[in-house]
């Protein structure tokens, strides 16, 4: 058995076999570092991304939840006072809120007919006095009334419904859709005196320049936004909540917003056009929205 | 030089050695096979989790976006009949509506004090009332006035905050934690008259009882509850929104809720306590909530 091993090629050049099944070892080995890297990182990138990115209920961990409920710096560096309710309130009360709330439409055909600033801002201060996790007060509001702005937006947004549009054509949806051919034209985006484009900030800066989460920052950006439209709607305007997602990019740095800003939604503020209709819409009943225990 | 290689160790015993080595090449290389499978199911399961759990910008695509903004069924099959603009306003308008806003604080101390249903139910018609995504409406509010269901929801809310301090103790977070040791003692769940639990459809059923996906259900819900917040001030009640998620399906087994709703927010309802205090906070200024464009 030896002497056949003797003869065989392997064993007459060991010199030079050796060495190449050495080298043949260690790139296989070296590749494979490489490819574990290549999946730790793409793990890491999706694990921040959901961090960062609004998707703050899924990337909430217990300790974010107990930091949103009671661990609030902002909160523990502050005197408490005594607070003894609301001293402000509106005469008839719910009856007379839900009223007013009722009587807001969504409305898609604006008047030009101008609106002081002064209003817009009395309606962008009250959605700050919104709650959000830990105080952070995670939004900004960009009010755009630049008729040149405003048409770089509706370029960047018709331009994508268009592509939407095409995209659909392909999915087969011809039938369903077709009703839709005309809709990616949006005057709206033109007329409207205003229009809001509302940010979340998934993210903070500390004074140390450290990143400060914003715990809910969706949720309390949205909670706000809800504010905001009662406000419109006690001043007497029409709004149409917008959600653009897949323009974001495109009109946060039109808007030159900084990183951590991530559009919400858009929405024109103003008066209806003479002609403006909208859908003959029933809401739910109380019935179907509330159930008491 | 050869023959120092004929005398030495590794050469007289080669038909040993180079197995050896054959065999620990192998190991390296299996090895990390297994780390790579390891990495790739890691990283597979993040992206499901994102999928599966109501994030629904993470989620959504340019057809979802489209449909929000123009394909809504709803608003197809219905006439289209002519609006005028806001009937009912608010005497003083938005700066009036600022005033009661900003008048809001989040209160963590309730009084005992009984509220009228009527009252409840014409905020939650409020809320009813805000924008939804292909006006799907996607929300139910679970009003509690038992104080069994109050206890219930109290005893999972306090353990779970209890199971979120010890684990933070293992994190050695001790000297911030300190503050909260007993804070996982929420009285409002008991004391306040009323509960509002906020649930969000992440989808609906069609008469064919196929799934109807309710886009945006969480934006909307979260502006919806915006909207209650202020039918609640505009009635001189206080309310704290919370954000106790790692509860949600405890609390909507305890509630019989449906597997389509997920628990957004939950908040008590009522009038403060005499002893009442809230910490000395400030909002952000306009400028710094605010750009014009």
């Amino acid at each position: 058995m030896v002497s056949a091993v003797e003869q065989s090629v392997l064993f007459q050049y060991w010199q030079i076999f050796l060495p190449l099944f050495l080298l043949f070892a260690a790139f296989l080995y070296l590749k494979d570092k490489k490819e574990i890297e290549a999946f730790t990182n793409a793990s890491k990138k999706v694990r921040e991304h959901n961090k960062l990115d609004g998707a703050d209920l899924v990337a909430v961990t217990e300790e974010d939840i107990d930091q949103e409920d009671e661990f609030s710096p902002s909160l523990e560096t502050k005197d408490h006072v005594p607070f003894s309710g609301a001293s402000v309130t509106l005469p008839g009360g719910a009856k007379e809120f839900y009223k007013m709330a009722n009587d807001r439409r969504s409305v898609r055909k604006y008047s030009t007919k101008p609106v002081p600033i002064e209003v817009i801002e009395d309606c962008v201060r009250s959605a700050g006095t919104g709650p959000s996790g830990a105080h952070t007060e995670p939004w900004t509001f960009c009010v755009i009334s630049s008729a040149e702005i405003k048409q770089e937006i509706r370029d960047i947004i018709e331009q994508e419904e268009l592509l939407n549009y095409t995209q659909r054509m392909h999915k087969q949806w011809t039938t369903d859709l077709s009703p839709l051919k005309t809709n990616h034209v949006k005057e709206y985006l033109t007329d409207a005196p205003y229009l809001i484009l509302i940010f979340k900030q998934t993210y903070g800066l500390r004074e140390d320049r450290k990143r400060k989460q914003h715990y809910y920052n969706e949720i309390s950006t949205s909670i706000a936004t809800g504010i905001l439209l009662s406000a419109i709607q006690s001043a007497g305007l029409s709004s149409l909540i917008t959600t653009p997602l897949n323009c974001g990019p495109a009109l946060r740095s039109l808007l030159n917003r900084p990183a951590n800003e991530k559009l919400l939604v858009l929405l024109p503020v103003g008066y209806p056009s003479d002609d403006c209709k909208v859908p003959d819409l029933s809401r739910k009943d109380l019935s179907e929205i509330m159930v008491k225990y």
